[in-house]
């Protein structure tokens, strides 16, 4: 394996964990601190369980963050941050400076008037495997 | 649509931009200055020129770098970045140095043996489609 193919394994590895829906929404809400499930979830309001615990999962697995079973009852599960995941944070924040300055919304998009509760499903194209064009 | 949500499909679409294999390489080979699709195609040996020409064509597309058709004979066709191109340096920087520092290539990949002319497709598992799991 050629250097140049070693930096692009790396660097494929390491977008595709921020490219992921939700990932981010996921890990800045863990940057303000551990969380539980239902905290997470009510702060996520647009993800439902079923992804959520799926992203986490993941995310556990990539040594992003960590779960921590707290025994006493009621047994409460946490989720926090790892040093690995709290140095996603420079990444995260050029994204949003750079989509905030060069990504313009389709008007449409943003007039649309989104059915609250869509049938159980997500109520808008910011669901995670359907992807908006620009 | 609600704030988060606004935030959320600028965010997405920005990410899915670098997300995409040989994307970021491509990108990286133009902060070098315009370079014509015969040169880039000899940098990036590991991508095939049809690779190459749809990845040319979504950023062209996504206004991230613009085609000149140069008219004197040869007719030669040039790739530049444009300011919004040059502006995803920061990003891509912060993702070079976080997994520099944080993802571990399995070594079993790193030693791997690969063939250099391996039927036609890509030598490595950094091609288009396929990903390689952590």
């Amino acid at each position: 394996m050629r250097h140049s193919e070693q930096i692009c394994e790396r660097y494929q590895m390491a977008v595709e964990i921020i490219a992921k829906r939700w990932t981010t929404l996921i890990i800045k809400q863990l940057m303000v601190g551990p969380q539980r499930f239902s905290e997470l979830a009510a702060q996520l309001e647009v993800v439902s369980d079923r992804v959520l615990s799926e992203r986490l999962k993941e995310l556990e697995h990539a040594d992003i963050i960590s779960r921590r079973v707290i025994p006493e009852p009621p047994i409460r599960v946490e989720y926090t941050l790892t040093d690995k995941g709290r140095a996603l944070q420079p990444i995260i924040s050029e994204i949003e400076a750079w989509s905030q300055t060069w990504i313009t919304l389709n008007p449409a998009i943003e007039l649309v008037a989104l059915p609250d509760e869509a049938s159980g499903t997500n109520n808008s194209g910011c669901d995670e495997d359907s992807v908006s064009a620009a």
